[in-house]
């Protein structure tokens, strides 16, 4: 299979730099010098922006530049003459092979947490800093618990640290911001509102700071550009029960379809508008709701300043937003639809390149074909392809570095996503360069056991994500293995593909509702050797079972692509697996081959031959 | 199968009469008389001794003698103008049935919580009692916000006002206290002692209140007699870190033995000794645990009243207690096995009876059958025995009234245990009279798919309860069914047939520990018709998976009974349940026979025939 010479010459939406740099000693001695200046024994620097985001703006990454750590999650504490990173178990290599080990030392929060090693090594008088916008209350609350514990304080500073030693701090973004369309969000931004104020009133509450951009987006039907691979508009928004809703967008490219679209609606302000609206929202005691999970302490303490009162809980978008509807589910109908055919192009093309395959190929390859369907607006993360070792590290982004040929006799997991104007894809699919072991086919047919366990599910209403999960692991289980990650995370319609607040995971306290999107991806790793993952969406469907008495729920599979049969070992899946795996085969086949060239669907008939006669 | 004519002679431990009765509309009203006297508006009545327990002394049921309602759990409100009785779903029938309703209204909590109806009901300016030593600071703070809510406050009470009225009170029991064998208790006191000295530093607490008497029994090796059903001694310990501990019993009939065991480890007090020790301890600010489940307000008062400082969190020794040591386990093995021969004798007597059989006539036989053992020391709970649509009721006590002739056709479902010095049993076994429907056969095996589901279940150290609930479920859902309990709950060494922390349920998040005893309970219930139940009790033991890189877990099958295979379909039985069956039966055949008469023998040889031949 051969890819269109002209979409292979630039790669849009990825790179394979190594972004980390050594600078961070001299760094970290800046910062010191201004916590001598301000009288400060120590600063906190999370990974986090002033929306508690998954992707930040350039100029949110404080941690990257103070620290040289580039990872998704992540804190340093920084005190005169200590420093410390500390980092979940998905980052255990890649702190330490990123920062300076003679200025900060890397600690797995598994074993120290934050808080234990503040109450442990803060001396007894001191005054730790930390930026009121980057921390929830919850986060604070736990830090000055720690703080005290050592005869500590936290003080809160009124301008961030960092920004006072980054000269070069890029500006704040300013991506475009656009109507996303009525066909596609399905429900009007008015209407979406009246549901906002019903549940406000619904929990005693006046009105309510939304400081998600996703629920921003969600709730104004708008899409931004101001951050990687999720297309959000940073920002803020007033939601009062009574009255007008304001918007205080932090980029001023609101395009003018969308400012006719918001005119009926709400107020369209700047960033720099909004301390004084939030303040002139409070006066007489107002109760505003603040979201738990994203809104900064700094809100809470302006409001309460103001006289108004502060109540974090969820924000009620949240779970509104998790729920699709029609028009949504329809969109993620065709994004699969048009991913499945770029991710079985891909598939047929890694088929025919042997031990010549690079991981950065396969990444180019990929975006290349998803960029060919002419709709792909962004990848929805940065693809994680791993050949052999490096399929087992679960997170494993590819660099110049770390690049690497494929060996006869490995295996090769790609997992990645598309954002489509329609619908965010996220699918996984683990394939055998050359003859795989029989081990590694025991534990691919493992996984595969508990991928078509969640796919066949079929449960009550009110089932929680956490009680299906085991149905995942089982057949691991049984053969003494298992994997370190949940089974699922909710998807957005072309916002975030980790969005909550349902998932299928150990811990996964929400009811899964008809209408959520989540993924399906068991996997299994051994370090060293290989790593094995199988992930399809799913979509959350109502069930009607005949002689039944209760409401159930099951779940509608959205992902069209193929697994690879040679690592499928038939005599270890039951009859109604194997009737799975051949039906879904079938369907895929079915629903792309119309849309491939020859060669393509020649491939994709025989890669989806039923098990008993392909085997 | 003919029972001995002498032990059908008198029922020792449970009875068959309704307990409750219609003075209700004067007791109230007496009580009504005490609030103005006291300035009062209103007080709670909860069904609560001092430390929680499930079963409680005469005396400490207040509940049940102000209302009526006898069941196991059930707060009332009594206001000077309304009175409110909340009880949960298992009493939705009992609760009006046993309350005068001219006087108090039976409310569903799943409906209205006791704290939504003090805010809707109270006014402004009331002032609610209640008595600290029924309920936790949790619940109290519950009350607490919720009279705010109204514009109302909570009041402490020195002395119960049910007390004042209820003249002819109980006097406190006063049980025999006797040693715990060391050879059954597998553990000495002093040991335990030292492990609770070292949870305690680990969490910075300088003593513990051991306020459940559960956890006074296991930790002392004690045994008492002042509740029904539980050996449990009232009362109250003192176990500080440094210094020896003290225990302050509400029974004085404490034998010599016991006398003398304590000697070198704990000073032996009175009840009324207790307040004036706790005092002592809370000199100089002495950090003291209390039980977040058990422990009173009135004890967080008190120390902190004494300059103490109270710290609500779990007693360590539920989490020690839960996990079984070998003598133990042996101890449950022996109790089961003879526990087995009884119900196997029970069985085969039941199979005899035809349509004359009644559901007090089989309660009365199962208890004769265990009092033959000649070691039966009471029935953990009072039995539940319903003949179809009884069986529907899950928490069903049949009386005089209710008690009715089982048909040809019906189910029964007989959930009952026993307390042995050398464990505690619990079993449901569900039995067709006459011909089954196949709806009842399709139900019955689905029932039993969960069940083996569970029994064969292998999951990594670290799972909890929660985790594997939906396994005992999954056959159900596939046909639109479900069950509204509990999968499992914990089992006590001569203790709680109900105890904590681990359960199998929907919510269930603590992890399961080798050494643990649970019950594997799942049912299917057709209101109105029929009920289903299969029970054994289960043991987590470690496993070993060759090939497997993970640390396993699995269950070991204490209770050893035959299920009734003529409500077994075996199509709908894969070949790894079938097998599971018949080796469970052969198993139990194995274990039993060699102990059994001729007949029961026969009849248990052919109960336990493989399903391929016998089916």
């Amino acid at each position: 299979m051969r890819r269109n010479a002209q979409a292979m010459t630039r790669l849009r939406f990825q790179t394979f730099e190594d972004p980390s740099h050594r600078a961070g000693a001299a760094r970290i001695a800046r910062l010191r010098e201004v916590l001598r200046e301000q009288g400060l024994d120590g600063f906190v620097v999370p990974r986090a922006d002033e929306h508690q985001s998954e992707y930040v703006a350039a100029q949110s990454e404080r941690l990257a530049w103070l620290t040289g750590f580039t990872g998704s999650a992540g804190t340093a504490v920084v005190l005169t003459d200590a420093a410390a990173l500390f980092v979940d178990g998905r980052y255990t290599l890649q702190a330490p092979a990123q920062v300076d080990p003679g200025v900060i030392t890397p600690v797995q929060i598994a074993e120290t947490s934050v808080e234990s090693w503040i109450a442990a090594t803060l001396t007894s008088g001191a005054v730790l800093a930390y930026d009121p916008w980057l921390h929830t209350p919850d986060g604070v609350a736990r830090l000055e618990r720690a703080a005290a514990k050592a005869g500590a304080t936290l003080r809160a500073v009124t301008a961030n640290l960092i920004d006072a030693v980054w000269t070069d701090r890029p500006e704040a973004p300013a991506g475009a911001v656009t109507a996303h369309p009525a066909e596609l969000a399905g429900e009007s931004s008015e209407a979406k509102l009246a549901r906002i104020r019903a549940a406000l009133t619904k929990v005693s509450c006046a009105a309510l700071v939304i400081s998600d951009p996703h629920n921003l987006a969600w709730t104004f039907n708008l899409r931004g550009a101001d951050v990687a691979h999720t297309p959000l508009a940073l920002g803020y928004a007033l939601v009062p029960v009574a009255g007008r809703a304001a918007l205080y967008l932090t980029s001023d490219a609101v395009s003018p379809a969308l400012r006719t679209a918001l005119e009926p609606l709400a107020e369209l302000g700047t960033r720099s508008d909004f301390p004084a609206a939030l303040d002139a929202l409070c006066t007489g005691g107002t109760r505003i709701r603040l979201d738990v999970g994203t809104a900064a302490l700094a809100l809470k303490v302006r409001i309460e300043a103001a006289g108004g009162i502060a109540e974090t809980g969820p924000d009620p978008i949240t779970a509104m937003k998790a729920v699709k509807n029609p028009a949504e589910i329809a969109g993620a109908r065709a994004a699969h639809h048009r991913d499945g055919i770029a991710v079985t192009r891909f598939l047929a093309w890694l088929a025919g390149q042997g031990d010549t395959l690079t991981e950065i190929a396969a990444v180019e390859a990929l975006e290349d074909f998803r960029a060919e369907t002419g709709r792909l607006r962004d990848v929805s993360f940065p693809t994680i392809s791993g050949s052999g070792a490096n399929g087992a590290i679960v997170h494993y982004r590819v660099t110049r570095e770390t690049d690497r040929r494929v060996a006869a006799g490995e295996l090769f997991l790609v997992d990645s996503g598309a954002q489509y104007e329609d619908g965010t894809t996220d699918i996984t699919r683990t394939v055998a360069i050359g003859s795989p072991s029989e081990e590694m086919r025991d534990r691919f047919t493992r996984v595969l056991k508990g991928h078509i366990g969640i796919a066949r599910a079929v449960f009550p209403v009110g089932t929680t994500g956490g009680q299906i999960d085991a149905v995942a692991r089982t057949a691991l289980w049984q053969a003494g293995l298992d994997f370190d990650h949940g089974t699922g995370h909710g998807v957005g319609a072309f916002l975030s593909v980790h969005e909550g607040p349902q998932r299928i995971a150990k811990v996964g306290p929400v009811a899964l509702e008809a209408g959520m999107i989540l993924s399906n991806e068991p996997g299994y790793y051994r370090m060293g050797a290989y790593g094995i993952r199988i992930e399809n969406l799913i979509l959350v469907e109502p069930r009607t079972i005949p002689g039944g008495d209760r409401t159930m729920l099951g779940f509608e599979t959205l992902t069209l692509a193929p697994f690879d049969r040679s690592l499928i070992l038939p005599t270890l899946l039951d009859a109604t697996e194997t009737a799975w795996i051949d039906a879904y085969h079938a369907g895929v086949c079915e629903a792309l081959s119309p849309h491939l060239d020859s060669e393509t669907r020649r491939w994709l008939e025989a890669a989806t031959q039923p098990l008993r006669q392909g085997a």
